[in-house]
């Protein structure tokens, strides 16, 4: 399945995309795609039903980020060999992470509004794992009982605030609009092989990054697993799980975000994300 | 007011202590002390409430954390002068900021869990600022307008998780029952200053932290000003703002937290939180 939230920001309804790429209405049978909806039951009741059977929802509304109320975004830093090279910082012993604030997630198409006094904003695609279990000391092998689907991130970066600031890179990930989600989640079992997704991202028409996951050093499976030691993993949780090579601070020289430009990326499978920047008091 | 929330975690109801320390439902007037109930006119209808009208919450129930559903609990590193001295850091440029996962976020009396193989747990005793209204690039000047209120936060953090762990802090301070918060929420127009406000934390009856936050580095005004240039900070988010000197991480030699200790900590008008130490798997 691929489910989504469309409407007004703060006001989504749940759907579903069904085959013909049409989306239908869930607000009969789910409240949100969140929660509890997103457990093994949950992801069940949805399956059950018909496509056919839902709603159609005429014109194209906004798609707001494919999960609500999202508890925590766990973010994985340099979890690409070649990324981490470019990045000129070594890949390291075990996965480093951090966090997003929940208050910087929006749609995958809304505009990302360039913070004030920012010069370095950069882009990141890449993979989000759904939570739909949860999850605290689990052992790889059982890793992937927990993973409700996977969805698109860009982990928007603003490299001055994330890395010249005084430490902790929350500083530079956290801006309202720094993380387009969706456009829709695909449940894992329609993915047959996490590790083998082609990644991609361009700026007005010029291909950034072009990745797979197949390149992550800390897969999927371990991912789950390690940070299930950390904290606890809940459903409607997302892990971003690092950006492949073709950064704008990776450049020769550097290039970042100005407002007026036009983004696009998208992981194999999961959709594609269209961005604006404007000026954060656009 | 002392607004705080009781009973059974996931199922707490929203409760106000009244001047002779007996707790009040406030079921029947809001339903929980989160979010818009947090606001200016959230607190404003429950100030006009008659506490003497309110039933009595008899017994002593579990307290859960003050504010339910937290969007973000934003923390700030190294914000006493003399506990980055003991910490061997220097004092930072500009503040430091890192997020504890909300997941980790327990009532302000509930037992501390000891993550498996911790080797290091530690306390940090620690003054938290309930935000009330949405802040982003707020000035110095009208910060405190964005303040519901203050509480009590043991920011409890796993060392070798956080620091020893592969970068970000953010490992070691996101274990479940790392977070108690409370026991309530007291609203900011009965703190007259809340730069002159004792705090202290003891270990089995020893005092180890016993501090003010007057010798706070950057203090709540500026905190959140400052914050709000990186991120929105949303009703129901709280900042925990650093902790005094006396970590176990300071002491010479080193001491940390085991299974089967009693801690107890509070901040002067905020009132103290007891939490006893367990096993993971106990």
């Amino acid at each position: 399945m691929k489910l989504l939230r469309y409407g007004e920001a703060g006001a989504e309804k749940p759907g579903l995309l069904d085959a013909a790429g049409q989306i239908r209405d869930l607000s009969a049978h789910s409240t949100d795609i969140a929660g509890a909806v997103l457990t093994p039951e949950g992801l069940a009741r949805l399956a059950a039903l018909d496509p056919d059977s839902l709603p159609r929802v005429e014109g194209t509304p906004r798609l707001g980020p494919c999960v609500g109320a999202i508890g925590k975004m766990v973010c994985v830093g340099l979890n690409y060999a070649d990324h981490a090279a470019e990045a000129g910082m070594a890949i390291p012993p075990e996965p480093i992470l951090f966090f997003k604030a929940t208050s910087a997630i929006c749609g995958p198409n809304d505009d990302i509004r360039i913070p004030r006094g920012a010069q370095k904003t950069d882009w990141e695609v890449e993979l989000g794992i759904v939570i739909g279990k949860p999850a605290s000391y689990v052992d790889e092998a059982r890793a992937m009982e927990h993973v409700a689907g996977y969805c698109v991130v860009n982990d928007v970066s603003e490299r001055e605030f994330q890395i010249e600031r005084a430490g902790q890179w929350v500083k530079g990930k956290s801006a309202d609009t720094f993380g387009p989600t969706g456009p829709w989640m695909v449940t894992a079992d329609e993915i047959a092989d996490p590790q083998a997704l082609a990644m991609w991202l361009e700026v007005d028409g010029h291909r950034y990054q072009d990745g797979s996951t197949a390149t992550m050093v800390y897969g999927v499976r371990h991912l789950v697993s390690y940070i299930s030691r950390f904290m606890s993993l809940q459903p409607g949780d997302i892990i971003s799980t690092g950006t492949p090579p073709g950064v704008g601070m990776g450049q020769t020289p550097p290039v970042f975000l100005r407002a007026g430009q036009q983004i696009a990326c998208g992981v194999e499978g999961l959709g594609t994300q269209r961005q604006s920047t404007i000026a954060w008091d656009a």
